[in-house]
């Protein structure tokens, strides 16, 4: 990946930044789903070992994962979530359910996330933590957020297309 | 993208085929914020031409986009959110919801989404629509679902870390 969109005003890029690569949401999933050995990953995706390492090394560095060492001789480590990498799964969960939506050829979810704490079958939906109601495109009005950059390159500079916020 | 992930038995694998390349998630963020020419996500994300083109021309036959002709000489066309690609919004929502927690600096989010039709700022959560619960990775067990393909290639096929679905 040549851009850095690390420090764009926006947090949709500086995620993209992290995941964007084809592979990662891949990896990710195989880790949610309990995956955490080198081989283990690369046999589940068939990547190449070393654009795998490359990623497993990216997401480590990122903070979504953690290398374990699980053997001394010869040494051998495993991958495992950190805090912010399972905080991702409910995204992981939103994007398998829209396409379990649209991309189940009419056939049914092939993967279902049982519930077993509360004994059904989870249906992901985004809501709004303040109201309870489904997030809505028509809804929304994209505002310059608490966390905007002062200064940003004119050329991703988002405000021009952003209302303004009522505090900044 | 070499692999083709389409026919995977995974809706991750599915939409990562669709939205994997680093582009893509860019490109709906501009579409959801209203950008729909080409001039214009040209200029909001500083990519080439003929990259970017193949990436509209792909969520275009993906069902994502449409294109709308609106000026005959010379010829131009918009590319504007079908009902699969307004659907995508949550699941930006969610992880722009994640990048605000995770990558925001300490500053908060640089940009708020607010619910023009209720009168605040959005937060965006993943719950369960049977029981209205935030979905979290311990309470999930995956499962074979019901459109799990009989047959699948054994080094894609998931089913050995899949729990059996009780109706297959």
């Amino acid at each position: 990946m040549k851009r850095n969109f690390a420090d764009w005003p926006c947090s949709v890029a500086r995620a993209t930044q992290l995941l964007g690569d084809h592979w990662v949401p891949l990896i990710m999933r195989d880790a949610v789903q309990g995956v955490r050995r080198f081989d283990d990953f690369q046999r589940s995706l068939g990547v190449a070992r070393n654009i795998l390492s490359d990623r497993l090394d990216r997401l480590v560095e990122g903070g979504l994962l953690e290398r374990k060492s699980y053997q001394d001789r010869p040494p051998r480590s495993e991958y495992v979530l950190t805090e912010m990498g399972r905080d991702l799964f409910p995204v992981l969960a939103s994007l398998a359910a829209w396409g379990d939506r649209w991309l189940d050829g009419g056939s049914g979810a092939p993967v279902a996330l049982h519930d077993e704490t509360r004994g059904h079958d989870m249906r992901a939906s985004v809501v709004c933590a303040e109201c309870g109601e489904p997030i809505r495109l028509a809804d929304v009005e994209f505002r310059v957020g608490p966390g905007y950059p002062d200064e940003v390159d004119a050329h991703y500079d988002l405000r021009p297309r952003l209302a303004p916020s009522p505090q900044k």
